[in-house]
C-alpha cells in the first residue's frame, strides 16, 4: 500500500528540523509505571518549541517554500498550537504569518501566536468554516496556505516524533507493546505511527480523542472519514478538528490504528496528575493519552507503552483550577 | 586538599543507585536560552523519585547498612524531601523508617512521606532543635540516624547529580562556563560541584539560597561555617537549614564556590515561568538557581550554564497561587 508520506520523508524531515526544533528527551516515571502495573515511556512535546509537537511540521513545511513563495508570505487556520508552530517557524525563516484562530481560542495560544510576530485574524469557530475563511484572508495575494495536519510536509514533520521515540527504545533495547497517540486530524498520529510500525511492526496503536470528537474512533471502525457532529464541545482545544483528512486517514486505517475516547473530566484529571505526580505541565488535549492510560482503556499490566505528551500549552487560570484542589498523597 | 568524599565515591554511589534512582535527562529551552542570551541546561530532578535529588543520597546511604542496622531502622530528620526520600529507600530496601519532621511542613510532602510506609514524628521548627528530637525518637532502639546532608554516603549520592550532567554536558561536546546549585546544608552542592570542576574544572560555581537563608554566602566570604539568624523565614522550605555541615563546607570552600540569594517573590516568579513557559513543576526552593538566573545574578550572556531542577514538591494551592494570575504572554 502506498502511503502519502514514507519512511524516507520522515528521516528528511528530521534532517529539516534538527537545530531548529527540540529533541525531546523520552520520560520514564516510577509512579506511572507503579500506578499502571507496567512501563510507561513519555514523549514530552509539551518541551518543544512553543510548547507542543506542531513546530515539527510547521518549520518543516515553511523550510522547504521557495523564494518567491516565501516571499509572498504563509497563512493558516488553527485553533492555537498549529498557529503557533506556523508562527514561530514562519518567524525564525524571515517569513510574513497570517494566523486564523476561533475567537474562542486560548488566550495564552492568541497571545504567543502574537507574540510570535504573527497577524491574527479572529473567526466564529462554531457558525464559520475556517478554511473558507482562510481562503477568504488569502484573497490575492499569493500567500501559502499551511494546512494543519493533511500536507505531507506536515505529516512528515510530526512524524519525527515517532522517529525519535523509536531511536531511544531501541537504545534502551526495548520493544514496545502499544502506543497511544492524541488525534485531532491525525497529522501527529498518521507520521508518528508510520515511524512507530516501521521499527516495531506488531507494536499496537490507538489514536486518542475527546468524547464528543470520536469521529477517528468510528472512523476507523467503519473504513470510511466520519465527521463529528455539528455543536459538539471538549476542554481539549487542541484536538477539535471536524475529521481526519484524506492524507492522514489511510495511514491510520492501514496501520491497523484503534480509536479510544477519554471524557473531559479524565482529561482534566490526567493534567492534574502530570502536573503534581508527574511534574509536567500539559494542558488538556495533550494530556488525552495519559488519561486513557489511567482510566484503563488498553491493558497495561506487564506491557511497555508510549504515549505522547503532545502540548503544555495550558491557560494558567485553567492550570490552577486543575491543581488547586488537590489534598490527597501523591507518594511516588 | 583531601574532601570527606572523592570522585571514587561519587562512582561507587552512581553504582549503587544504577535502577533505583531515576537517570534523570538534561534539557534545554529555547525560551529560557532567549531570554538570558546564552545557553542553559536544566537538570530536572523534580523526575527524580520523590520528586527530589534526595532519593540518591538516601538510597546510596541506607543500601549500605549492614542487616543488623538494617533491622534496626532508620531516623531521619526533615522538612521534607529527604524525609521523602529516606522513607521511599528504606520502602524500597525493606527497612522500618522513622522520620521527624517540623509541623509546618508541606502537607503534600508529609502525606508523601506517610504514603512511603514512614511513621512521622511532628516538632516545632522554630522553638526545638531537630537533631535533639532525632535524638529522643531513636532513644534505645538503635535506629540509624540518617542526616540530610553532613554524611558521606550522603554527599557521594548527591553528586551523581553532578556525574550526569558532566556525562551528558561530554556527550554534547560542551563545556560549561558556570553552574549554579539551590543550597541548604550543602550536601546537593558539594557533591554536585565536585564532579562538575572534576570534569570542568575552570567552571565557575554558584551556591543559591533564599536571602535570609545566606548563611553559606557568608561562610564562603569569611571562611569560616555562620549561621543563619534566628527567626530567618523563606517559602524556600527545602533550603531552611540553619548552616552547612564540617564536611560539606570545606568541599564549597576548597572549589572556590560563591554564593548567590533570591528572594521569596523571585523564587516564586520562577516557578510560575517553569510551570508556564518550561512546562516543568518547580518548588520554590527547587526554583532558586532559575530565580537567579532570570534576575541577573550571574552573566549568562554567550555562556553556558547549568541549573539544577532540584525538586518539584510543591503544594498544589501554591503552584495554583504562582500561575493562576498570569495574563502576559510566554511567547517561546
Amino acid at each position: 500500500m502506498t502511503y502519502a508520506i514514507s519512511m524516507d520523508d520522515i528521516r528528511s524531515a528530521a534532517k529539516q528540523i534538527e537545530g531548529a526544533a527540540v529533541r525531546t528527551p523520552l520520560l520514564e516515571h516510577p509512579a506511572l509505571n507503579d500506578a499502571v502495573g507496567g512501563r510507561v515511556f513519555i514523549k514530552p512535546e509539551n518541551f518543544q518549541r512553543v510548547g507542543a509537537f506542531k513546530f515539527r511540521g510547521a518549520y518543516n513545511r515553511l523550510s522547504r517554500l521557495g523564494d518567491v513563495e516565501k516571499a509572498r508570505g504563509v497563512v493558516a487556520f488553527s485553533s492555537g498550537n498549529h498557529a503557533q508552530g506556523v508562527a514561530k517557524a514562519a518567524q525564525m525563516l524571515g517569513i510574513r504569518a497570517t494566523i486564523v484562530m476561533p475567537d474562542d481560542a486560548p488566550k495564552l495560544k492568541l497571545a504567543n501566536t502574537r507574540g510570535y510576530g504573527a497577524d491574527v485574524v479572529l473567526y466564529d469557530r462554531y457558525n464559520e468554516d475556517r478554511e473558507a475563511v482562510a481562503k477568504r484572508v488569502v484573497g490575492d495575494s499569493g500567500a501559502t496556505v499551511v494546512p494543519p495536519y493533511n500536507d505531507r510536509y506536515i505529516m512528515a514533520g510530526q512524524g519525527t516524533v515517532g522517529l525519535e521515540i523509536a531511536q531511544d527504545l531501541q537504545k534502551l533495547g526495548l520493544k514496545p507493546d502499544q502506543a497511544l497517540i492524541n488525534c485531532g486530524g491525525g497529522g501527529l498520529a498518521s507520521g508518528t505511527f508510520l515511524a512507530l510500525k516501521d521499527a516495531f511492526p506488531v507494536m499496537r496503536g490507538y489514536a486518542v480523542e475527546p468524547e464528543e470528537f470520536d469521529d477517528v474512533t468510528r472512523s476507523l471502525k467503519s473504513g470510511v472519514i466520519e465527521k463529528v457532529d455539528f455543536g459538539a464541545r471538549s476542554v481539549c482545544d487542541a484536538l477539535l478538528t471536524p475529521s481526519a483528512g484524506d492524507l492522514t486517514f489511510p495511514i491510520l486505517r492501514g496501520l491497523g490504528i484503534e480509536g479510544l475516547t477519554v471524557s473531559d473530566a479524565e482529561a482534566m484529571d490526567a493534567v492534574r496528575y502530570a502536573a503534581i505526580t508527574l511534574k509536567l505541565v500539559a494542558e488538556p488535549g495533550g494530556a488525552a493519552s495519559l488519561a486513557a492510560l489511567m482510566n484503563g482503556r488498553v491493558e497495561t499490566r506487564g506491557k511497555t507503552t508510549v504515549i505522547v505528551l503532545s502540548g503544555g500549552n495550558i491557560e494558567p487560570e485553567m492550570l490552577a483550577d486543575c491543581v488547586g484542589n488537590v489534598s490527597e498523597s501523591n507518594a511516588n
